[in-house]
């Protein structure tokens, strides 16, 4: 028989991982959001039912995922009587101690990606860490999981923590430097598709070749013509020549060993 | 009859360069380098024979390409009589002014790409932005140029300097972040495998998408629990917790607006 899920969240990450459970054949019983409108479109995209109250929650589902921000993560799940239902986080930087109170069967489910509800992803090809109370819930946890993703892992919190750290820089602050370098472009009017075939190899070249002995530009060869030429440049964007400033240091200092 | 061409320089750029106008049936009938072993390898690579010493860089050639760091500009281009052949630089920040001292006759050839010397890459996929002194030279650089790639523009200097410094963010500054998050991850002997399809599927995600709207992670959301808990985490990198939180307060500035 198959596993009937819960999913307490709506978002990016609950979409993605509730759309790769159910393609694999698992029931996704409910979603909670406290957002309607998210709740609603969730359950739309998987044919199942949403509440966006916690007194509505379905007390049968084998598992309760829980893919919800951080800093709502205890406001919400203090509401919710899991009995002891099997309960799954998947945050990155929440240890699995953070969902201990809440019932005696908890795990971790962390899936290392960038997710936006208008792009397809090949779920499969995501590596995929995961952490339990027992070596029960371990087992059980792993089963569905290599059902998903080719990539599973048994990780502990402090581990998955460093994870989350180098994805923020490798993704998060990467992905805001292609928004600061489209907005310089911007203001010379040169659109923003010139620098595609450069991000795209930039992030090619490291799936080969290790990232420290990719490095090029100025900062490497601490050109210092060009560094200074372009913080004159940089002055209507104070905030960017800054971070060009510290951002070169820091490449300077690395390779400076 | 088919053009020759003489290169000064033999790095990540001049190997790439002249490889693509080799495959064109253009003649790449020497190559210069300060450096022997540079000299020698591209050489080789092309088949041609080369020199380190100015005095012998060969009178004949139709075109000069000068491929060599702007630090290293004007002492290596002081010492060559060009007569008044066309000579093309291809740096991104130097303006085409740098080189008219050198020849009646000169231009900009600068291809928006990260080289690296043992990667192959698909020229033809690669944005080229050129410049010139008169337009029977931007014809002659224009016409050259379009037979290696499918992407060329008459750009001015002062944009292709805009288009430089958007480069080092999108791709040197990028690339040292694959490095912290490889440093971050080692610390706790995880593979920098394990970030491969994340930094992909970043970078694919902005062929699609805009870089604005890709935006995810706890710096947008503004989760004070998370930045705090990594940047105690970070304790052990002290040059990487600072660059940690500058670069969230951009995104954070940035969103708030």
């Amino acid at each position: 028989m198959s596993l009937n899920f819960c999913f307490i969240g709506a978002g990016n990450l609950a979409t993605h991982l509730s759309k790769a459970f159910q393609n694999k054949g698992f029931i996704i019983s409910q979603v909670y959001s406290r957002t309607e409108q998210s709740a609603n479109k969730l359950a739309e995209t998987l044919s199942t039912k949403y509440t966006t109250s916690v007194s509505e929650i379905d007390w049968n589902a084998d598992i309760y995922f829980v893919a919800i921000k951080d800093s709502a993560f205890d406001e919400v799940l203090s509401k919710i009587n899991f009995g002891n239902k099997l309960v799954v986080h998947c945050s990155g930087s929440l240890p699995l101690s953070a969902i201990e109170k809440y019932s005696d069967n908890f795990g971790v489910l962390y899936p290392l990606q960038t997710f936006s509800k208008k792009r397809e992803i090949d779920f499969n090809e995501i590596p995929v860490f995961i952490e339990a109370n027992s070596v029960k819930n371990e087992k059980q946890i792993l089963e569905i999981t290599c059902q998903i993703s080719d990539s599973v892992s048994v990780i502990n919190s402090d581990k998955r923590k460093a994870l989350h750290i180098s994805a923020v820089f490798a993704c998060n602050f990467v992905n805001h430097f292609y928004t600061i370098a489209a907005e310089i472009l911007k203001s010379k009017d040169i659109p923003f598709d010139v620098l595609k075939p450069l991000i795209l190899e930039t992030a090619k070249k490291v799936q080969e070749i290790k990232p420290e002995k990719a490095q090029t530009g100025p900062a490497i060869r601490f050109d210092k013509n060009i560094i200074n030429e372009h913080l004159k440049e940089l002055n209507s964007f104070s905030d960017y020549r800054q971070l060009y400033k510290s951002i070169s240091k820091s490449i300077f200092e690395h390779y400076k060993k």
